[in-house]
C-alpha cells in the first residue's frame, strides 16, 4: 500500500500531482516575494549583494516561508500580510546552509547541484554572506510592521520567537551538537534532540510567526508548536531514508553521504522499514494536532503527508 | 599643547583621570548588565554558551553599549531602561570580531592579549558563536519591550535601525570593502567610506537606538547621526595613529600591523601629524552637533575627546 493511501481515512483527497501543483503555486509566490524583498535590502557595495542573491536563489523548496503563510491562514488572516516575515525565515534558512557548507563545517562543494557559496565567492565572502542574510532577516521582519493589519506588538513577539528558535538554544545549538556527534554513535533520544533543535525549531518558529502576526490565541499556538515538532521529525526521518534510497538527480546531492560520514540516522538505528513506520506515526500525530483547524489546515495536512512520500 | 587643552574653550573641564573614572563606572555597569543578559540567553547545549561567554567577556571598551545609554540620556530618559539594547549592541560588536579574526578573514590569533575564539574552540565553533551572538542581540532587543517605558513601536524602529547598520549596506558592507582593499592602495574618499560603514554605522545605530527607545524627535536624531559619523572617523584616525605610535602592552595587540598588512590608513595617506589634526577637526564637529543638548551631553563630549587622546 502506498503511504498516501494510509491517510484515506482522513478524507483528505490527496492527489500527488494536484498537490505538487498547489505547492508550486506557493513556491512561485515565494520566489516573486523574495525578489521584491531582496530589492529592499540590496545596495552598495555590489559584491556582497550579488553573493547574497546567489545564496538565496538556490532552488530551495521554500518550506519555511510556506509555513509562515500557512500560520497566518490558520489564524484566519491574509497570508500576503505576513510575506516579509515569510521571506525572512527563508533568509535564515539560507544563511544556515551557507555557513554549514563552509570548509570549517561540513565542507560541501555542491548544494542542489550548484557549487556552494564559498566555492564561488571564497570562504571570507561566504562567512559575510551568511551574516548578512541573518541580519537582513530581522530587518525584513521589522519592516513587516509597515504592512496592513500587523501590529508592532506582534512583530516584537515574532522577533523574540524567531531569534530564540534560530539561536544558541535552537538551530545553532543543534548544529553544535551535530558537530560533536559526527562519527560518534548517539542514541535515539539524542538524535531526536539534535533534529528538534537543528531543524524543528525553525519550522516551529515559521509556522508560529505567521500565526502570531495574525493574533492567534495561545492555546492554538501550542497546537502549532506540537504539530511542528512532529512535522520536523517526520521531515528528518524522510531525509535519512532519501539518503539511502533516493535518486541523487532528484535530490541534487550525492546519496549515501550519511554512511560515508559515519553519521547516526533513523535508518542506522531502525533500518528503512521501521524508520518509515515512525515517519507515518509522526504524520498521524501532525493530523491529530491540526484536528481543531478544519478545512483551512488541509494544505498543511497534505504538506505533512508529502514530506514523507517526497522523492526530493 | 596637549589635545585636551585645545578644547578648553568649550568649558568642558576635561580631566583625564576623572574621565577614566566616569568611564570605568559605566563599563562596570555594562559588565554587570551583560552578565545578567547572558543569563537570559544561555542554556542547553553548554559548549556554545561557554564559547559565547568567552567571546563576549573579552576586556572590551564597551563603547557601543555606553553610546546606547547616552542616547537614552540625551532623549531625557533613564539609561537603565535601555540596558538590554545596550548589551545587544555589544553582542553585535563581539560577533563581528569573532568572525573577523577567523583564518578565512583576518586570521588573528590574539585579541586584547587573549587567544581569539577560534584558537580556543576551533573554526567551526567560532563561526557558530558569531552567528549565535548576532541572533541573541535581536532576542535581547525584542526583550527590551518588557522593560518599563519602552514601547513595541520603538523597539521595532530600533531593530530596523540596528539591522540596517549591522547588515550588508552597513558594517558587513564595510568588511567586504576591507577584504577587497588589503594590499591595494585606496584613496581618501574610499577610506572614509570603508570606515563609515565598518565602524561608523554601528556607532550611529548604538547612539540612535537608545534615543529612539526614549522617543527622541527626528530632528534631534539627525544631529546624533551626524555626531556619530564624526565620532566614528575620529575614532578610526586615532586607531590608525595608535597602530604606529601606540604601546602594544596597553593596546593588547602588536603595533605595526597596518604596515605589515600593507593597509591604507589615515597615517599612510597623511602622516601622523596631519592625521592628528584631522582627528581634532572631527571632534570639533562632534561638539558642534551636540550644541543643542546642553550639559547632559557632557559625557559624550568628553568621550569624543578621549577617543583621540586615548592610549589604548
Amino acid at each position: 500500500m502506498k503511504i498516501e493511501e494510509m491517510f484515506n481515512k482522513y478524507d483528505l483527497k490527496f492527489n500527488r500531482d494536484d498537490f505538487l501543483q498547489e505547492l508550486k503555486t506557493r513556491q512561485e509566490y515565494i520566489e516573486k516575494s523574495l525578489n521584491e524583498c531582496f530589492e529592499k535590502i540590496k545596495g552598495y557595495p555590489p559584491l556582497i549583494h550579488e553573493a547574497m542573491h546567489y545564496a538565496l536563489f538556490n532552488g530551495g523548496k521554500r518550506l519555511r516561508p510556506i509555513l509562515v503563510l500557512e500560520g497566518a491562514r490558520l489564524a484566519g488572516g491574509n497570508p500576503e500580510d505576513v510575506v516579509r516575515t515569510a521571506c525572512a525565515l527563508e533568509m535564515i534558512h539560507c544563511y544556515s546552509l551557507v555557513h554549514d557548507d563552509l570548509p570549517a563545517m561540513d565542507n560541501d562543494d555542491f548544494r542542489r547541484g550548484k557549487p556552494t557559496c564559498h566555492k564561488v565567492y571564497g570562504d571570507a565572502v561566504a562567512i559575510l554572506v551568511g551574516d548578512a542574510l541573518l541580519t537582513a532577516a530581522f530587518e525584513l521582519i521589522a519592516s513587516n510592521a509597515e504592512l496592513s493589519g500587523i501590529s508592532a506588538d506582534n512583530v516584537v513577539k515574532v522577533i523574540a520567537e524567531v531569534s530564540k528558535a534560530a539561536g544558541s538554544r535552537g538551530m545553532i545549538g543543534g548544529q553544535i551538537i551535530d558537530l560533536g556527534t559526527e562519527g560518534i554513535d548517539i542514541d535515539y533520544e539524542n538524535l531526536q534532540k539534535l533534529h528538534q533543535l537543528k531543524t524543528g525549531e525553525l519550522f516551529k518558529a515559521s509556522l508560529k510567526a505567521g500565526a502570531i502576526l495574525k493574533d492567534m490565541p495561545e492555546d492554538e499556538l501550542d497546537l502549532l508548536e506540537k504539530f511542528s515538532y512532529e512535522f520536523g521529525l517526520a521531515f528528518q526521518i524522510a531525509d535519512d531514508i532519501l539518503d539511502v534510497k533516493g535518486d541523487q538527480n532528484l535530490i541534487g546531492k550525492p546519496i549515501g553521504s550519511d554512511e560515508k560520514n559515519n553519521r547516526t540516522t533513523y535508518v542506522t538505528i531502525f533500518g528503512v522499514e521501521k524508520a518509515q513506520k515512525l515517519a507515518i506515526k509522526r504524520v498521524e500525530n501532525c493530523f491529530m494536532y491540526l484536528g481543531n483547524f478544519g478545512k483551512k489546515a488541509d494544505f498543511l495536512r497534505k504538506l505533512a503527508l508529502f514530506t514523507i512520500c517526497r522523492d526530493y
